[in-house]
């Protein structure tokens, strides 16, 4: 901990003397060309290869390019002054002490794994903006009353093992029994886990205890449209909404497709087409913000002079209310049904994730706010249609989450992208709370 | 040619003294149980790993496994007296001299490639049989006026490339420009036949001339169910369908699952959704045997929390009326222009194969039903919904195909399935057939 032992006596007991809203007036904002900086090379791992920036990136959780990134974010504590620490579940984090260590700390971070041919903000700009806190308030030398702690979860997206969030769940201690020997992509996930370091056989003890931080904090770029077209630069999210993804496997029938006449088929791409329409009108037939999306599909034997014999596709349903998302997916057993009978398919509806909704903590959005106002920075509450670590977090304690604009509301692409001012500001945001919350 | 060495003079004239149908009368059956042997032992090349013979097989154009069949059909073939020999495009063929080698020869076979998770009968019974009629012939010392030439013609399945049938094709001179360099699997086209022993730089070559064989006859698998369901031991085809295959692009917008609303959506694998059934529909909607195939699909990214941006999927229209799937075409373009526009998608259809359909020559379908009245197995005249080498043999010379059972008309399945007698019977006319027209 280098920079408590440079650390000015004089300085740490005035910080102590200051309210923390004080404190913010006087210090400086993040430092945005470091922190654009270290967004950007750490997008080179999981770039396309020949590709740019622009280009987006693959960092799938477990893959050779995570396990880079991980590496380089991990060196970036260390040159903020930091000791990186793996948990039993792969998770990164490292504290920086406060002057009242029988105090829980203040806990921030995000995720830096992403989705196939995804975007460079995603959970970097909250992963990023967490180091850069600790650094500006080491460089500022600002001590807090309560410990910091900043934690870059493994595995966020969920795309690895089809099962979801595993580091922050592993965290939260709602990870499946059995769930380590999930296999995907020829990989079981015990030996994932064990590649980027973590501990499989003590996976129960990356568990924290409920009150073991004093509260959660989450910058995030809203991946949705409404801030940049709202005209905020700064979002303050109520709450995290549901999530239930199905497994839909539909056994048809592969035959010849020249000599099977069309009444005689049972044709399992058909079936989950019928099905793909399905979710998507279910889902539409009734107001609100509830979404469905069937986003992967496999296909056997996948030739295209045969008559499909099996399909496996993915659902996913998400809403703030966990009863909605309840009902649609009945709606949709009795839609598969019909689909069935028509088809001479079987379809089975496996559920294989569900994820509460999260709140976020009323006072915490209130600091946030009050933060925002004292920078001068404009906020606008919003639910975040997208899971995020602090879905997890929120089950152990407080929680609140910040979101910055993305252009055009495009994320989980290439094109995601978010104005290096706006990751600037948020990240100032993110110090200022972090600050007001550790005293 | 072992054989012809061995051959008793007396025999050979005295077979020339005999007209075709006489010798059919005092000729055994071909050898059932050796057939049965070498296609149990071909079954074992692209044999699923621990499987048996139920399991099938996948023996892919250009493939390891397609290679091993190939090197034992040719092995079978030295075995039966013949000289196997490759040509530019990797058919394998070999001549049985005639007693005129003035005459074009009486040309026979089919194909030992298969889709993936395919069946051991599919093209593998008319290319042993083919092999077997020139070992039962020789056993019984039976010379011919016209030479014979058997062929097992390569890729006939066409999964490999996504192109078509080739070899055949390009022994009918049916090559399309710049095919060679189409690249599948990380392969190019070019190396593929290379790698089967062909000879790329010279395939303009495997071309042969109009009239360069006095007739080609196949025996086939029926791969539909007519046969069976009416209890005719052999079919006698009338004709092959015309095949047309599209690839279907749809390009959409891959954004994140969560947080982009329904409206905003522009859902790849949605649209691909509403084609599929629209192919099926439109397909369905008027009276006739035309059949049409939505059989393989790729999704990008394909994750279950990204709303896809990219689908590629094929479409196949077969009947024996070329115009007939030409005006489906037509109906589903217009469909697709809807879906395009309902779905905020583009949708680009671009064809990538046609067949003619192919007549098969009168006289040709009257000599094998002459054999069938000799041999007293009852015929039933049918179209061919696959397509078959035959096709392109058709557009060279006169052209016939016997039609054998498949059991509930299951094909491109492992559960494919032939009766041992049904083959035996098929190789048996076969052979009757290709004596009644070589001399």
């Amino acid at each position: 901990m280098v920079y408590h032992a440079a650390m000015n006596r004089r300085t740490f007991l005035g910080a102590l003397a200051l309210s923390p809203l004080a404190r913010a007036a006087e210090l400086p904002p993040v430092n945005a060309a470091r922190l654009r900086d270290h967004l950007e090379r750490l997008s080179v791992f999981g770039r396309p290869a020949g590709g740019t920036f622009a280009d987006g990136v693959s960092r799938i959780a477990y893959s050779d390019a995570d396990i880079a990134g991980r590496r380089y974010a991990m060196d970036l504590m260390a040159n903020a002054g930091l000791e990186p620490r793996l948990d039993p579940a792969g998770n990164i984090s490292a504290r920086r002490s406060g002057s009242d260590p029988s105090l829980a700390p203040v806990l921030f971070g995000s995720h830096i794994d992403s989705v196939p041919n995804g975007g460079n903000f995603d959970g970097d700009v909250g992963s990023m903006a967490a180091i850069e806190v600790v650094q500006t308030l080491n460089e500022n030398h600002v001590a807090t009353r309560r410990p910091l702690e900043v934690a870059i979860w493994s595995n966020e997206e969920g795309v690895a093992f089809n099962n979801g969030i595993t580091g922050s769940r592993a965290a939260a201690g709602r990870l499946d029994p059995g769930e380590l020997d999930a296999v995907w992509n020829g990989m079981v996930k015990r030996d994932a886990i064990h590649k980027i370091g973590g501990d499989p056989g003590r996976i129960a003890q990356a568990a924290r205890a409920k009150g073991s931080f004093h509260c959660y904090l989450e910058l995030h770029i809203e991946q949705g449209g409404t801030l940049e077209r709202e005209g905020f630069p700064i979002g303050v999210v109520e709450g995290i909404v549901a999530i239930d993804r199905y497994d839909a496997e539909i056994r048809g029938f592969a035959n010849h497709a020249g000599t099977t006449p069309m009444p005689e088929r049972r044709d399992a791409l058909l079936a989950a087409s019928y099905l793909t329409v399905a979710v998507n009108e279910i889902v539409r037939a009734q107001p609100g913000r509830q979404v469905g999306t069937v986003g992967q599909i496999a296909v056997t034997p996948n030739a295209p002079n045969v008559v499909p014999g099996r399909v496996l596709q993915t659902i996913e349903l998400r809403d703030l209310s966990a009863d909605k998302i309840k009902a649609l997916a009945a709606q949709l057993r009795d839609r598969a049904a019909d689909i069935a009978r028509k088809t001479g398919t079987e379809i089975e509806l496996r559920q294989v994730a569900h994820h509460d909704p999260a709140l976020a903590t009323p006072a915490v959005q209130q600091t946030i706010e009050a933060v925002c106002a004292k920078l001068g920075l404009r906020t606008m509450r919003l639910p975040s249609g997208a899971g995020h670590d602090a879905q997890a977090m929120a089950t152990l304690g407080p929680m609140g989450m910040i979101f910055v604009p993305s252009v055009g509301g495009i994320s989980h692409s290439p094109k995601e992208l978010t104005r290096w001012e706006d990751c600037a500001n948020g990240a100032t945001v993110l110090m200022h709370t972090v600050l007001a919350l550790a005293g």
